[in-house]
């Protein structure tokens, strides 16, 4: 299939870089990360978490992040939370774009280490955030199945097991009159490699033609980019990225592991491939070597390192060439 | 196409890596990686160059690291040497599988610059090689273009360019009778991506369709693996790579240094394409660490802290599984 002339990506850095860690970072530098990537035009920007600070402290000032920075036009700028009270925090902000997700984990365990909730209980809450979603106009138009290609401690993930958790997310919305648009694979633990990619996203698009699929990948095994191609060539024109290669999941039991795919280099990727992403890059570049400044430490980025070809075929177009 | 059921891989790791720290790494150090790369049953390690101590001072002790290793049953010892002198000092050593090769960069401005002559003198010196090779009954099987996708000096590189060049080293070959199996493709600088890498072997293959082709693929901007994943669906099943991703070390911010493909990533991504290499993953895992301390910094891959999905899929064989 032919590669999608654009995607959209959805920046995470902010709450899933922020959210792991170790070091604190003020909150007037998680501010500074999420003005200098609206300066870079993406169509998202995912900005905190709104979960308790008990268990994750580096999202105790959610609230005075999303108050210190500033929108720009032209990006979403949003939040994740984990029940009916984070979502009421989101809206009591009065300054993002609350969105609903229907949203399970297709592993037992992980899905009681991440959320302290089975499969079945995490149905049981979605339904009543659906029901909150309705009463607040909080529009829900994507479902997601978290581990949805491995799990640290349950293994391979049958894919007919994932498509059955989406049917039964889809059917839960059509019960409830939500028009679900998106379809949301993650690759939590960085199982996926090009060939399950395949598979997966064919059954996906095989069963439901007229949804969109977003993927959300990690880059823990090094696969992150060869995945997105692959994904790419089989049409996904939506995916979620951070800048610098920021995140990583703190309860996915492993120390160091890297983070989601590197926002830059999959911009770059596009850029070479002839897909649009309608990102800057010069600007997000320097961002990502900003974010390591804000974080004290390197990040996984490689084109920050590397250098944007884009820059060396303009100074080797300047330079008198050899005959 | 298939995927290869299986691909050999050679490590370059001793070579590639050694001769760019920029912290001096002892001789036993040297030594001991190259013992413990032998356990892992490589077909080949790559384990010093013949070079002028003058610009490559890490390599003033390739007589004592060869000297210091010892040679497993089952795999090749090469060096890389660039002249007749370097040549004749690794079969000095009368304990290395010295092999030849017709090589050719070409970007005319890197040829220069790496070797401090023009892609014309090096033909000149190609020629005298050559007639070296026989003298010496040293075996030449290989011809080789580096900078095969791109160049930081000059840009894009013309496909076409490189096919006329691998013509020209054939051509030579074919006038000294030398019986070339394989044609190496280098993207020294990391400017290939999967659809330049379907371009440019597609079109080796179209002119040349009984040879054998080799990648050398450098992660500069994190598109090794993606490479290596659309080469390998055309048919590509030779690769070269290093351990942890020496070669470059992007967290001392030797810009310009990029790194090899990480091995352990490679075999890592073949085990779960279900595509063979004969590699021992858990052990090279273990040197892959030992790399980084042996090196004193960290290293870029990723699978040595991601972690080998066999052990995680083992671990969650032996755990009571939820109903």
């Amino acid at each position: 299939m032919a590669l999608p002339k654009k995607i959209v990506i959805h920046e995470l850095g902010p709450r899933e870089g922020m959210q792991i860690e170790k070091n604190p970072v003020s909150t007037a530098e998680k501010v500074r990360l999420i003005d200098l990537l609206s300066a870079c035009h993406f169509p998202e920007i995912e900005v905190v978490s709104f979960v308790n600070p008990k268990w994750v402290p580096q999202m105790a000032d959610a609230e005075q992040v999303v108050e210190g920075f500033t929108r720009a036009p032209g990006t979403r700028y949003t939040a994740v939370y984990l029940n009916v009270q984070g979502m009421n925090r989101a809206l009591a902000t009065k300054k993002l774009d609350v969105e609903g997700s229907l949203s399970v984990t297709a592993s037992e365990t992980f899905s009681k280490k991440n959320t302290n909730r089975s499969i079945d209980e995490t149905f049981v809450e979605t339904a009543k955030r659906v029901e909150a979603f309705r009463e607040a106009g909080v529009p829900a138009t994507e479902v997601s199945v978290m581990a949805a290609f491995g799990c640290n401690y349950e293994g391979d993930v049958d894919p007919k097991h994932v498509i059955g958790l989406i049917d039964r997310l889809l059917g839960m919305a059509r019960d409830n009159d939500l028009d679900i648009k998106l379809i949301q694979l993650a690759d939590t633990m960085g199982w996926a490699n090009p060939l399950a990619i395949r598979r997966m996203v064919g059954m996906v698009q095989d069963r439901w033609p007229g949804k969109r699929i977003n993927l959300h990948l990690h880059d823990t095994r090094g696969l992150g980019l060869a995945n997105a191609f692959a994904a790419m060539e089989m049409g996904v024109d939506d995916f979620d990225s951070a800048v610098a290669g920021l995140g990583g999941c703190p309860y996915a039991g492993f120390k160091d592991a890297p983070g989601n795919i590197a926002t830059e280099d999959l911009v770059h990727m596009c850029g070479e491939l002839g897909v649009e992403t309608g990102v800057d890059l010069e600007r997000l570049l320097d961002v990502a070597r900003e974010a390591e400044k804000i974080v004290g430490h390197p990040l996984p980025g490689k084109v920050m390192r590397g250098g944007h070809l884009a820059s060396y075929r303009r100074k080797a177009a300047e330079q008198p060439q050899p005959a």
